[in-house]
């Protein structure tokens, strides 16, 4: 793409992931792999509902009391478990979902999470979302950076060309 | 507005429309046509749900095959038809809202991008959708540009000082 | 925390709350008064749906006439009322949520919004959204600013290094 010789590409790109919905960490993975391809430094920060994708697939329950442990008993955590925001029909729409992106080679999201770990995407878990949500680090896919909080996350905002809220 | 003369005004802003929801629909388009009234060159990127209301009305089916034509028959593609993404109460919710915007004399949906494309917004529809849902160029409303994919979204960002993923 | 210290912190920053969902305003609230406790001048443009949180909790009712009314009927104004996105379970989630926060000490909403107040934040909300909505000024908690457009969105958006469509 002509892109690529482009001389005004930006430092910095910051995504804050805040739905953890199939439908959208496709984009925040899509625009975060693409932009550190093209050489952006780039960081995405997971946080409210947009920290259960990062739950690693084989951790059926988190949680640290009785109101976490429903939370993600109704919710469940892991990229393996992503629901659409709309036309989820009970695990149907995902699933068309994810059989139409292979059929046009689209990489899936755990694929998409390797290919920005393999970019030095910066992963970083939102701090008061694993107390709030009784998440443990070690209950975190690999790559995963320290959990940090709004200031931080501000901070690099506030030195990237590209912020979205997805 | 007071606004009109302000020098500071940016050269760029770029809106990537995911949703299809009416309610979100027009903020991006009152945005986007305010911005370009402003003297802003804007740039629409049209991508996942936020595709199908450019599919022409009278298009009653997209998709190229079982999968993608089940898609378009339960999620009605067109601006004519887009969903509250809250109480769209089978039907209901869109009609008030829209009757209320015509009492207040606000823009319709079908209006803002009219003045969108008069005032030389890009509406870059997204190519992986456009493959993903089996859309084809001829499907979509006049005036929309050549399909473009994230590394060309990109770049427009990282040149645009208003950046919003709405 | 280090980020206090950074000379790059930004100077100005401006939120779309255009949701008006407890887990949106959450992140909206925090990220706007952390902002504005590292120095940033951070204005929030309440739009749409992100309008009706700043209703005052002892108003019942908002509109003008029949249809705002009903509006206002279905989907009660009010920081006291806010729903979640998902899981709101008739309003089981936003309680287990609230819970939640007050025992890890997360501000609640009302007193987050206090904290942008007394932080200096700008609570600007839409003028089009209360023609719209039948709000008037009255009706919405102290401290709010005077309405304003899309344009003068836009201008403040234009000069501001973080913006945010939440």
């Amino acid at each position: 793409m002509s892109d690529h010789e482009d001389p005004e590409v930006p430092q910095r790109m910051t995504i804050v992931a805040w739905s953890g919905d199939l439908d959208k960490m496709w984009p925040t993975l899509i625009l975060g792999s693409t932009g550190a391809a093209y050489g952006m430094q780039t960081t995405i920060f997971f946080t409210f509902w947009g920290l259960f994708p990062l739950v690693r697939d084989d951790v059926r329950i988190t949680g640290t009391n009785t109101m976490t442990k429903a939370l993600a008993a109704m919710n469940r955590p892991g990229m393996g478990h992503m629901k659409l925001s709309k036309l989820n029909m009970a695990g149907a729409g995902p699933w068309m979902m994810k059989k139409l992106a292979t059929e046009q080679k689209v990489s899936s999201p755990a694929e998409l999470i390797e290919m920005c770990r393999e970019l030095d995407v910066n992963l970083w878990p939102c701090e008061m979302t694993m107390e709030l949500l009784g998440l443990r680090r070690e209950q975190l896919v690999e790559g995963v950076g320290e959990p940090v909080g709004a200031a931080t996350a501000l901070s690099e905002m506030s030195k990237s060309q590209v912020n979205l809220f997805i």
